[in-house]
């Protein structure tokens, strides 16, 4: 049984690929001290692009980062989590990475990105796309992925439009 | 690539099962304690027994938990928990817990257990069983589990004992 | 090392929904029946729908069906399946049922099937949809997912165009 | 809904380390002929040692084998195997090639091999050890793993044992 007391804080998925420009970067920093600034921890797939700086931008404002890598070896994560925990399941790992936020946030993406946002619409999260960051966040911005859900990959276009809306999902998903 | 810059903070994951008398309860709040002494994050499996006295002893002295859990509900894991990862994996979440830590320590533990200490050796981390808990970690203190290592399961007889190999280790660990 | 000598035969994973209309249904079952022609083995996820209809295809055609499930109790496995593989891993089973085929044939499809899809396309796993079946492969056909790869989601419009393509892919993997 | 009507054919699961002598190699051998003889499929985990030497014993008697490989690539399999399940999901995999038969049978075996012990027993899957065969076949039979279950690991000190032992696992299976 469940001890009654609860220490547990939120967490926010970042999701989007190794592989990023300066803007996409720039995006990824930002939303991370967003996540910071509003009390929820970090988790991120651990590598680089995307992930990386999520990651620097949470650290930096002074949140928690938890790497979920798809290796063994805690080195393969980037230097900005706080905690890195490995899986040994190779892009498997993408099923952890896609459901270990209490909301999941999609900047860009190339396929592994599609698969967490596939992950999180099975296992029934909230999942924001930060529409003007291209990628799969762009396609899946305001789309059902099927129709087991009523909701919809909720569109963000902007970091300010974002905040408000990862705040609100965060209140949400504290009172359930 | 990876940053240079690194704000890893050191893991000790704790294993045992989900069952334990209030003596095995006793031993896993000691080392909960411990591993926040020693400054390291706690990770465990996030349920009940060990798990549960383990996580409730490190945030009490002062130390984050996490907790891996099999399923993807985040209720499922106790309230000692700082933040807690779903897998959605069933027991092969148990191959994450077996490595998601620089040192790995066994309390008691059932067949669970024994899966986990079987994935840490086959990860190649040190495993220190504390001999006196019963379970698996009796029976296999001070033993290979087979060839492809030239360690054994570290057997340490005393929460003191394990203060000062888990110190040990922890060094060796960043060291490396 | 593993032996020269092979006994190996080609399998192809059939992914699509476990909701499927009459439509679907047959168009499901012709694959299945194609698979078995081609002297293919099929893999399935094991469930309802689209795994059931190409297996009862696939099976009365002949030819050996594999079902990869979610769960650990082979009664979860639809009734067609010669072979059931349990994993105990949930959703994160669609990586097995994503890459275990020499070639991954996708009729339909929820956001289960586009996880399935994201892992052909990521393993690098040669992926037909059949455009006419709706869901995923219809949104999919003829798409690159991302730029890791120089080629498409291959799109068939009917099933005498898929079993040409399927053919000319089976050759090809056999050939590598 | 599973379909009332049923294909499905018994499955042996066939555990053990990637390097054995070659009595054990002989014993695989003759472990694999007899799965054959009984008329049931072999799983193996697709690499060498016991795993390859009970792929050829039970091919070359006819029987149908399944290969659940670690990795994504089918070449990893040794050449015995008929069908080629890849996972990528590393040592993880074990999960499933300690669940993927009606019966599991242990052969000499490594820390990969109790993993798969582990898991067999987790969910409940009858476990016959060769205890001749050394390793923690040897270790675990006629014992407990943990107090869940009433039963123990069979103990079969010869083949002729094994085959009659595992005749009669197969029988219970089937009649469950």
């Amino acid at each position: 049984m469940a001890s009654p007391q609860t220490n547990r804080r939120p967490l926010v998925s970042v999701i989007g690929s190794s592989e990023a420009d300066a803007n996409m970067i720039r995006l990824a920093e930002e939303v991370g001290a967003v996540v910071a600034k509003l009390g929820a921890g970090l988790v991120t797939g651990g590598r680089t692009g995307i992930m990386s700086a999520a990651s620097k931008g949470c650290a930096e404002a002074g949140g928690t980062v938890i790497a979920v890598i798809p290796g063994t070896d805690m080195d393969e994560a980037n230097g900005y989590a706080h905690y890195v925990i490995p899986t040994g399941l190779g892009w498997a790992r993408n099923v952890i990475t896609g459901i270990a936020g209490d909301v999941i946030v999609v900047i860009g993406g190339a396929a592994g990105t599609l698969s967490e946002i596939a992950f999180a619409w099975m296992y029934d999260r909230p999942v924001i796309a930060l529409s003007g960051s291209g990628g799969w966040a762009e396609k899946t911005a305001g789309q059902a992925l099927d129709h087991r859900r009523n909701d919809v990959v909720i569109d963000c276009g902007s970091i300010a439009e974002l905040e408000i809306t990862l705040r609100e999902q965060l209140r949400k998903a504290a009172g359930a």
